[in-house]
């Protein structure tokens, strides 16, 4: 793709290199803007900047936040001993959107994964586990998706974590409420077959 | 969707305004970019900016460029009294990608869409028809997609130049090299028929 100008070439190089976004709709973005207010194109990207540059991660769960502690964290109605643990801000999002969860939230950052070269080390785990050390938490809830590197992270953490008493659970994996069995993947169905709950206590969440 | 910060909700915001980015995509790319070094952000951000306020267009087809004449017009192998006709950059570059066309384009920079506010005074279509007048054009070869908005821009350009005695002409339709006659739409089909060509100039392009 050859394009008729240098100042055009590097604006959808660089809009190429976002996720998802490949060559073609990188052009069709930028001549979006070209059509649009100048004004769109400054908004654009100094919100990008200020948000880059300004942002914040919550001190004790590592949420982005506009304070040194997260909303969450500093509200004192929530429980603070217990974890969920997650892979970034929209996992948050969503459970906070579920309105169930009256615990705390520890942002990962990420998941294990050496074929990204994305190791331990730059995941916020070694303050979880301080956290568990210091002893004012009851219970970790991982809530990873399960993948590969999703089970990799929940096992690392959980191997330095399960000598401090604590109670450790994962997020129930099942078919889907509103879902046709028949079109459930085998691990799924297994697992919940296995996993199979009283049915007093299903009747209970409705 | 409740966004922890203002300055993430900003950026999300501003990357929504996009055509076809949501605001979960919109979402996923401003997360992507904080896990990014602070340095493509601002690379992304100067180049669009800079784009914005530094581009230039041909000021003899409209095109885009990086001089006040685009490679194209400047080329004095290319025959400058054949005229294509085309919304925007995007289609020059696909038609150049033929290697068949030999002569100038003008670039409309969109087409007559009353819905969406775009009158034929928001179009080149001025030096256009100024073009025709000064009496150096010998064909305008129309090359906009045939829908609605297309149709009617043509017609409006071709009731202005048409008392000059230049030839005009679009773009065939038909069915698509390759295609199969029985997945093809009635109208290009019926189309195709009636525009049907001799067979021995059909052996000529292969």
């Amino acid at each position: 793709m050859e394009l008729p100008s240098k100042l055009l070439e590097n604006a959808v190089n660089e809009f190429a290199q976002l996720p998802g976004i490949g060559k073609r709709t990188a052009l069709r973005l930028v001549l979006h803007l070209l059509r649009q207010p100048e004004s769109q194109t400054q908004t654009l990207s100094a919100s990008l900047t200020k948000m880059r540059e300004e942002i914040q991660y919550c001190t004790s769960c590592h949420n982005i936040a506009d304070a040194p502690i997260c909303q969450i964290c500093a509200n004192t109605s929530r429980d603070a001993s217990t974890i969920c643990v997650v892979e970034d801000v929209r996992d948050v999002m969503a459970i906070e959107n579920t309105g169930t969860f009256k615990g705390v939230y520890h942002v990962l950052g990420g998941k294990i994964n050496p074929i990204e070269g994305v190791g331990p080390s730059q995941l916020n785990i070694g303050t979880l586990v301080e956290k568990v050390k210091l002893g004012a938490i009851s219970e970790v809830i991982f809530a990873l998706s399960s993948t590969m590197e999703g089970d990799t992270t929940n096992f690392y953490i959980f191997k330095q974590i399960k000598d401090f008493g604590i109670k450790t659970s994962t997020i129930a994996r099942g078919i889907a409420i509103g879902d046709e069995l028949e079109y459930a993947d085998e691990v799924t169905l297994g697992r919940s077959l296995l996993h199979r709950i009283p049915f007093e206590s299903s009747m209970k969440q409705m």
